[in-house]
């Protein structure tokens, strides 16, 4: 692809949209890529910088310099100037900022001066507000005329004399109205103001709920200081959702561009903890070390009873943690949501100690060992119903993330819980 | 909550938000819920119904009966009445069908035309055409007269006499243009048009890719016939993502409000093919039973080989499955995908055979077992690492959701692998 043929490329890639042109970045390797870059020169467009995976956006950034991040920060929206700056290593960060002249710093420092993930760094800050005296007319000629507004925009905020947003209208609907009609008179005034420093999935849940299309960012005192637009919550809701995928797979972030060794590094603590874990299993085990010398059978029969715990448990933990996410799982519905899950794991818990109780009988041809399987069975899938639940809906009351942390929890009840029913019933009934 | 305060509710719901009266719906238990329907009565705002759950949504409709859905399939957009009607029963559907006057009824079986989760199902009919001859005058004259316009839009789409969409135009634009402008003078033509059958994932990959507001739907012969609008594809992202997440849970769809025994039907499946996987695994174990029997340690340690790989491997997992749902992962970079895990599988591979090799040392006092588990960490790693991408790839390439299948596959190698290779390195090398 990326060999020599500089004037082709030339060609073909200012032509190309932007986010088409940042995954044809991402797909070469890093050579590659550096060529693209250096052949491109001058005419790369800054709109494809927001679309880069931050990783190969640190490369791209580094090659272009600070000449040409400076560029891209004028060209840019201010929100997408600070999206494509904040995820970049702070100290990279530091040594661009010190390079580019003062008046680009400032839009960049301004908008990282707010909490990261809040709606102050999503915010654009080029948006319309019309005072709240004019008509469609007014405000129609005042668009014609005025050269600085955004490119496009959907929503109009009709502001009082303290700057306050007091409504919208949709731009359709200014549109029908006749030219004498004060704004006012028929502008929606259920206003679904965004404080500065309120968390991104809160406002993505707003989106969500509501479906806004822009909804006005606010200061402390009130006062309009920005816009968000839907096509931004759009890569929130996206973003969010992998980071619950991600966090609930053992990965702590998206690492597909990632380095080798950040990405085994970033694997690594979390592998510890699942080693700590199995170890702590093993201890379990290790307490009926004598039982099994006795009967083999429940070393090859132990880890099924662990195993249908651990998923069923992650069933009910799957649905909890999504629920959690997308608010539907709350407290006025908490109990609600325990006591179907404590159902659910005895019936399939009651279902699944038959089927093994009847494959062991059938195997081992005992049934007493199949009538101690069947109780361990449905002792931990009853547990896995009920620490499904209680694990994640505890994390979150105390403030943890229960999408990161609740599968360790999970599998260290179901498989402690396991092996001890099911060995310790065995060392009870069976010797 | 809702007890006898009939006048109470009735002041007060009618000024929820319908999303708002949605949650209220869905937090309440079934008999609070009828009676609050009840109540409501003719005043019950059709705009719920979209926000509901899909199985709450199956009960409301028939506590609404054919006169209320009629009213609702007349208030919404076309969109939203399908969207409230597509996931019922489908014995439900053809009795509310048939109870519908004609002309509801038609609106309804056109859209349902369309195959399931397609562009057709989730375009609005109701969008603002304008005829390539005309000015921004004229626009703006033909809306301000129009009665049967769409409550808001975004875009307006400019056809040829064919019908067929040659541009479209953010209402931002027009706006601030003179009225003796033509619309074709100055309209985008880079339309990204959507065939009427095209799958809801790629329409959402479109509108996150391109930052697309809406976008027209257009038949085999090119005709504009309906638009998709951001707001629709937002709650798509929300439903694949949380798809996803179910789907490697082992669940096949959020749950939350299903009665316990369809989610318990629908649960107990996936858990007969991970009890068959488990079994698959403690055939594998039988395969050693003397060996065990003489080296009861082994019965201890064994689960901790399986479940390194096993958490190992869905890290990988995660990271692939996601990025093919997010088109990052694609033939293109898969071999370097590959190798890149290939490396990381190795690397903890070694450093975790270290870890537990050592530990094994110290807690049995026996070099040999730790140089076994150690050698049996790094094959099981490397396994983990290569059949967490060789497995879902395959996957996507045959056709087969990666999100529902990849980890049933991957658990059984790694646990097949795990105990094979610590068991059978053990019985060649410690007897």
């Amino acid at each position: 692809l990326a060999e020599e043929r500089v004037t082709e490329i030339e060609d073909l890639v200012p032509g190309l949209h932007e986010a088409d042109a940042a995954d044809l970045l991402e797909t070469l390797n890093r050579d590659e890529r550096k060529l693209l870059v250096e052949i491109l020169g001058s005419t790369f467009d800054p709109e494809i910088l927001p679309n880069l995976d931050v990783s190969v956006r640190e490369e791209v950034i580094e090659w272009l310099g600070p000449t040409g991040l400076a560029r891209a920060v004028t060209e840019l929206d201010s929100d997408d100037a600070v999206e494509v700056f904040e995820d970049l290593d702070e100290e990279f960060q530091h040594r661009i900022l010190s390079q580019l002249p003062q008046a680009h710093r400032m839009i960049l420092e301004e908008g990282l001066s707010y909490p990261e993930d809040s709606a102050g760094r999503l915010m654009q800050r080029e948006f319309v507000v019309i005072p709240s005296a004019w008509t469609v007319g007014e405000t129609i000629d005042y668009m014609r005329a005025a050269k600085d507004l955004p490119d496009d925009f959907y929503d109009l905020y009709i502001v009082n004399p303290k700057h306050h947003p007091i409504g919208f209208l949709p731009l359709s609907r200014v549109m029908r109205t006749k030219r004498h009609v004060r704004l006012t008179e028929f502008m929606e005034t259920d206003l679904k103001t965004i404080p500065l420093t309120m968390d991104q999935e809160d406002v993505a849940y707003l989106f969500r709920q509501y479906g806004l299309v822009s909804a006005p960012v606010v200061d402390d005192a009130g006062r309009l200081l920005g816009v968000i637009t839907v096509d931004d919550v759009v890569h929130i809701i996206d973003e969010e959702a992998g980071d619950d995928i991600m966090k609930m797979g053992g990965v702590s972030e998206p690492d597909l561009y990632s380095a080798v060794l950040d990405t085994t590094k970033a694997r690594f603590t979390w592998l510890v903890v699942n080693l700590l874990t199995a170890i702590l299993a093993s201890l379990v085990i290790s307490l009926f070390d004598a039982t099994i010398e006795q009967i083999v059978a429940l070393a090859v029969l132990m880890p099924i009873v662990a195993s249908m715990g651990g998923n069923a448990g992650t069933q009910t933990l799957t649905v909890a943690v999504r629920s959690l996410a997308m608010k539907d799982l709350t407290e006025a519905n908490a109990t609600r949501f325990i006591g179907k899950e404590l159902l659910i794991g005895t019936i399939n818990g009651v279902l699944f100690a038959v089927l093994a109780g009847g494959v062991t009988w059938l195997w081992f041809e005992s049934l007493s060992l199949g009538i101690v399987i069947a109780a361990a069975m449905v002792i931990n899938m009853v547990v896995a119903g009920l620490s499904g639940t209680l694990i994640p809906l505890g994390l979150e009351k105390v403030g943890v993330d229960p999408a990161i942390a609740s599968s360790v929890f999970l599998t260290t009840v179901t498989d402690v819980i396991g092996f001890f029913a099911f060995l310790g019933l065995a060392a009870a009934f069976l010797l």
